[in-house]
């Protein structure tokens, strides 16, 4: 009747994809990292038990796998061998998380100011980050080529000249990357091409506008054009917009090359790797991943008689989402009818939006677990939803729990680890939650809960 | 070709309600808070002028327009006389804010042990506080219980017995309101009847629930059942909702008179008054909806021969909504060609979806306008863009501006009080703004912007 109302309300159907486990007690594994289990019944991640952990630090909680985080990050780099692999910050950033990133051997993205302090607080070299975003303002320009960060990702004329400026007042180099759009846009399993992009991000080849960019970032004797960055979307698990967005790079690439004469080192082809939130989701691993881009852009570099310049790509959400879940506590249950005879079974637990707002702003389907115990009774369809003043507020659309579900009860989302605790705000003055690694059988705290006094240290009252 | 794909892209035109202004530097007036005026081209409120006040404390913030928030506050007061009337903290809170709502006569409505603690900080008597949530915690409702919140309003079967157990272990008999579901739900200018809801507030009527509520509550010796409370939607502009939604609930108001012998003495309609983002938005005034939903109740109560309750309204968008703007620095501005041969104008500013998530998650629209000076030039249609490292990060959708919009320019958004700040998140780690309240030539923050201590406060290394 109308598109403008809320989501989640009157629509009485659960998704096709959605089926009944054999077992409501097990995981599936391709949702969970890799040291989930279960022990009778209960959830354990990095040889801990889930509820001995909340013990100690409440709920709602995140959890972060560090092997796990460790292992995807290791995957990505030894996958793509022989490419430089950046680790997108915006997905989820600590400074425990930086530091791990760097051991691991992988370059960091950071897209402000505050990324980079946590960056560099964890001690990242900055000639290893890249500074990413369409409006950096003239002091993190400053502040970015001061600490001497290793590329600077290029989104507008007045930013080259900005860049040009501070590098010049501050005697150095700069290294740049020219973001461009190659009207290519990919989610799941599909994408859209188009001649022109209606966004705000990177100069369009089809214009002419990114050509006109690398010619003054080559022009300026302030700036040093490492090569095209292109980013196509998010969630993606198919590399067929790659095909056609890296087609549409490297012509420009090798554009440049005839007409300016100048032979860019690199390529940026950016993230968007897609992860598993519900078993509809299949994402292919890093190492086919790496074999199906290299082909693409060698054989566009033979077709088009360039070398093959030097690649890099940015996952995020592929390395800490599914290294991630999130822990709550059930505080109520309730059923409720739907016209036409069905019934729905409403779990609330004790967070929601504040700490994942993904359900509510991309329409996001998670999956989730009974934590806490096994259960014999027969699954019903619950929808989890939180605490927050809103219907929209909901944290689990579809899945399958044991009937008996109850207050006190712990439930586990999984792959919660990209845009999650990122996004999180204080809405209804909800306290964010921490973050807890755990590994081998210890746990670490490495974002703590707020407070009440935090979120009242703003308030001059 | 895909719904899963961004919001905000490879939409090429503007909307029909969309119309160029006789003078793109002029304010339309139903946008803006009461002491909003251009002179010379640059934006004052309060008496000060905008670029002078956000020199003091920096871009991004939000300015309130405190004679505007009192004056929207009287009006629902005056309005809706013989009404209580509770301001829905949710859509902003703060201490200053929650002493202003007390100062002129209102109720406040809470929904979290966050905003309790504000409310209390600030003086507000705990009996004129409400408190919301479908799931409060056993601890929430026990200080609430004894801090002496004025009504509870109970949401689920578990929560009837968490209220009653903590009364009578302090001894006391809480005032509750019993939240029901009536099966309407509304928005703008339409509403959906249905016999239920599939949402996880309240009781349904139709179930049977809610009537099975109301007799927990009458028959507890802890409890004092002081009515039904109802909510329908939110950003209405007309009552037709509230009438199907009226019919519903005094039905059930009488019912319990008649089956279990107890006359509640209130009833609660909730909130939902919608306020003008743009020039597509026509809310009505406060006595003219006071007027309409009193008609409503009265016919109803005389139908049914019961005697009309003493009634409350929930506002609060409707009331801090309008009286708030934000303030934005460009930074910058970039064409961009559309398919078809169009062209439109991206401007990015120095925040975005961490301060107004609304665009995003609702697909919220909102106007703007050059805040820092007069132009001559011809508008242009621009789109108002974040400086967030996501293309669905629009701040603006579509709306004129002059032409020669540029990096250093201030951009003023109207109508950003409700949900603007207290949804803030520190999405890629920015800080977010301050709230500056202005009013006769003064200004005073009353809440300060973060810092990166803030930010970084509970990142454990």
């Amino acid at each position: 009747m109308s598109s403008h109302l809320s989501p989640g309300s009157f629509t009485g159907t659960s998704p096709v994809w959605l089926r009944e486990p054999d077992d409501v007690n097990a995981l599936v594994p391709v949702l969970w990292s890799s040291t989930a289990e279960k022990i009778d019944g209960v959830l354990h991640i990095g040889g801990l038990s889930v509820p001995d952990v909340v013990a100690n630090v409440n709920t709602p909680a995140f959890i972060l796998d560090e092997d796990d985080f460790r292992a995807r990050a290791r995957a990505f780099r030894d996958g793509f061998a022989g490419y430089d692999v950046y680790y997108a910050g915006k997905a989820f950033l600590s400074i425990a998380v930086a530091r791990w990133v760097a051991e691991e051997g992988l370059f960091l993205d950071v897209c402000s100011d505050g990324e980079l302090t946590v960056a560099l607080r964890a001690g990242v070299d900055p000639a290893r980050i890249g500074y990413h975003g369409n409006n950096k303002s003239a002091m993190d320009l400053r502040r970015a080529v001061h600490e001497g960060v290793g590329r600077i990702i290029v989104d507008s004329f007045f930013e080259i000249e900005r860049v040009a400026d501070v590098a010049a007042q501050l005697g150095v180099v700069q290294p740049v990357m020219v973001r461009v759009t190659a009207g290519v846009e990919a989610h799941t399993h599909e994408f859209i091409a188009t001649a022109h992009e209606d966004q705000k991000f990177g100069f369009s080849i089809n214009s002419g506008d990114a050509f006109e960019a690398a010619r003054r970032v080559v022009e300026s004797g302030d700036l040093d054009l490492r090569g095209l960055h292109s980013h196509i979307g998010s969630q993606i698990f198919d590399t067929s917009g790659w095909e056609v967005a890296a087609r549409r790079v490297l012509a420009l690439h090798a554009r440049v090359d005839a007409e300016l004469g100048f032979v860019m080192p690199e390529l940026d082809l950016g993230g968007g790797f897609g992860i598993a939130y519900t078993t509809q989701d299949d994402p292919a691993d890093a190492s086919d991943l790496a074999q199906q881009i290299s082909t693409i852009v060698e054989s566009q570099c033979e077709a088009l008689g360039i070398e093959r310049p030097h690649l890099s790509i940015e996952p995020g959400r592929a390395i800490v989402g599914p290294a991630m879940c999130t822990v709550y506590t059930v505080g109520t249950v309730k059923q409720v009818s739907l016209d036409g005879g069905a019934e729905r079974t409403y779990v609330s637990v004790d967070g929601g939006m504040s700490d994942n707002i993904r359900p509510a702003l991309y329409d996001a389907d998670y999956s989730c677990t009974l934590a806490s115990r096994a259960s014999d009774a027969s699954p019903v369809i619950a929808r989890v939803v939180g605490k927050h003043c809103e219907s929209g507020d909901i944290v689990v659309k579809h899945e399958f729990l044991p009937g008996d579900v109850q207050p006190g009860d712990l439930v586990a989302v999984p792959s919660t680890g990209a845009y999650g605790r990122s996004m999180a705000s204080n809405y209804n003055h909800a306290l964010r939650p921490p973050v807890v690694a755990v590994k081998d059988g210890s746990s670490r705290v490495i974002v703590r809960r707020e407070t009440v006094d935090d979120l009242l240290a703003t308030d001059m009252g």
